[in-house]
């Protein structure tokens, strides 16, 4: 009985992506639309580095948990189709940041843009993408949700800053981690379904249970991709496996294993961190330590809990087809790593 | 007596940056405060690469103008103090990226951040102070102030990516030229005094005049900026000599004398264009090259012109103390060349 209920409940939660892009495609539509609009420029070196990028897609995940909290409360303005465009503008300038950051050379299943037209222009253009966020933002003459998206662009850029400053340190905690996450990917979930609820009229209690949804969201969603920056086949995350290792990022696998580990499996870790030339051999047998000891099981089942927690926070909001929608789109994300 | 005229006008403008400062000292402490108040962050790396740019000092040009341009109109409300931290901000910020995109190695006079902490933490520091700009911004509840800075922080980037595409293109003309100055710097200053009249309460002609008056204020500046790095002596402008010729930044001085050089000037010119290894004697020679076409004279008249619009801009004000000053202080901006 539990068993088939939970078997239903993983069948529910692996269409809700699916469910979600179907839900959202109205206001995806115009918010697509925005996108493309606001990529352009006079400066033909613009549009082509934003469109490499927005072309590639990804899943526009952000965005549409920005229109679909708006739908989940319904007195639309239109202002959630500026909203989600700027959450996906925000994205997409961390993004092009990011990759000359960690020195990346795959984003979205392609070559990384700084490959192709050099970080100088990454950098730039990432700036300009900030600036058209808060552009589209300001069109909607919301002091709120400006507040919003103004305090997710410094903190990330904290959590950014905190995580290349434990980079490689050995001594980094799960706390740390705990923290990176927060600031760099699970504040821009939360502002995305907090100013989505806004524009959809919220009240005080319904923006705070979009905001603790979104931001137990988030973190379920890193603790995932972390984990399959490990376990993903080539190619499922669009770049390397063990990028992060490569770059020297402490994640939570790596960090409890060291806590843990034998003085020659933490040798291995250690002459594998921050090592850009590290082999496919090497990330395997890294991996293989990581599962000798349950560090990757752990962090999905922490996951999991993040996942749960999503799911509660809708609870004191009435019941619709949306609200059912969201709790299982929480279910996917972790279910995407099995 | 016209003679007489034009030396007490030099004199004056000599002394215009000093009475600049003591004009808007009691708004600029309350700038200042602001300014190290929210480079604060709990990421230790945050401030400490903040701090390093923001102690390093600068003139702090811009946000004078802000407060200088309230106080023009007078009926102030405390935003000025924030539209003027925040055009700070955002002007570290592209100092903080540009020099990751130049590759500079100095910046006010010592090592650019970059140069101490890596280009990746000056990218991340730069986006926080973004972020933090926008936060001052919308702690003032001013949606027109907002849209004047996001479209600023989006134009400036623009301009910054035309001037990277620019780059040693031998066929740049001199309004090629102009756009990229209009963009990474005029709107800028066109936005620091705009945002500062309507912290003043200025209606939409004495907006108008500031903002046309800030910007050209920036032409002139950037005019002038750009033959010092030719004349200037050593430390004058607190970077290297023949910095911009190193990085093949095609500036106007270089622009119009490719199109009357020989042969062998040509050559010279192309042979340093963006040889970051140049020295000093070869920076010599162009400069010899470039005065015997009189290059930097008539860029330095160039700027004079738009210094006079500047002036010319606030005419429909009404007198004052506060806009005799600013009228100088157009004047300054070119005389800090000779």
């Amino acid at each position: 009985m539990a068993l088939s209920a939970a078997a239903a409940n993983e069948a529910a939660s692996a269409g809700a992506l699916e469910r979600l892009v179907d839900a959202t495609r109205p206001g995806m539509e115009r918010v697509n639309a925005m996108i493309l609009d606001r990529a352009r420029s006079h400066v033909e070196l613009v549009p082509e580095i934003a469109r490499y990028l927005i072309d590639a897609g990804g899943k526009r995940l952000r965005p549409m948990l920005t229109i679909a909290s708006s739908l989940l409360f319904g007195r639309l303005n239109g202002s959630e189709v500026n909203f989600a465009a700027a959450v996906e503008f925000l994205h997409n300038a961390t993004l092009l940041h990011d990759d000359v950051v960690d020195e990346s050379s795959m984003r979205r299943g392609r070559a990384a843009a700084r490959m192709k037209w050099g970080n100088q222009a990454s950098v730039l253009v990432g700036d300009f993408l900030l600036g058209q966020a808060f552009m589209m933002m300001v069109e909607t003459g919301s002091i709120p949700a400006l507040e919003v998206i103004s305090k997710a662009a410094t903190v990330i850029a904290e959590g950014e800053v905190l995580q290349l400053s434990k980079t490689r340190d050995l001594t980094a905690t799960a706390e740390d981690y705990n923290d990176v996450i927060r600031a760099k990917t699970a504040m821009l979930f939360e502002a995305a379904t907090e100013v989505g609820a806004m524009a959809g009229g919220a009240d005080a209690a319904g923006r705070r249970a979009m905001r603790e949804y979104g931001r137990e969201l988030g973190y379920a969603f890193q603790l995932v991709d972390d984990v399959l920056d490990f376990r993903g086949e080539a190619g499922t995350l669009g770049k390397n496996t063990g990028d992060d290792l490569r770059e020297g990022k402490m994640t939570l696998p790596i960090i409890t294993t060291l806590g843990v580990a034998s003085p020659a499996e933490r040798e291995l870790i250690v002459s594998v961190l921050g090592n850009a030339r590290t082999g496919a051999a090497d990330i395997a047998a890294v991996v293989a330590v990581l599962d000798r000891h349950g560090a990757l099981d752990r962090t999905l089942e922490q996951a999991s809990t993040h996942a749960r927690h999503a799911r509660e926070a809708l609870k004191s909001l009435p019941p619709s087809e949306m609200k059912a929608l969201l709790g299982d789109v929480a279910e996917f994300t972790v279910m995407r790593a099995y």
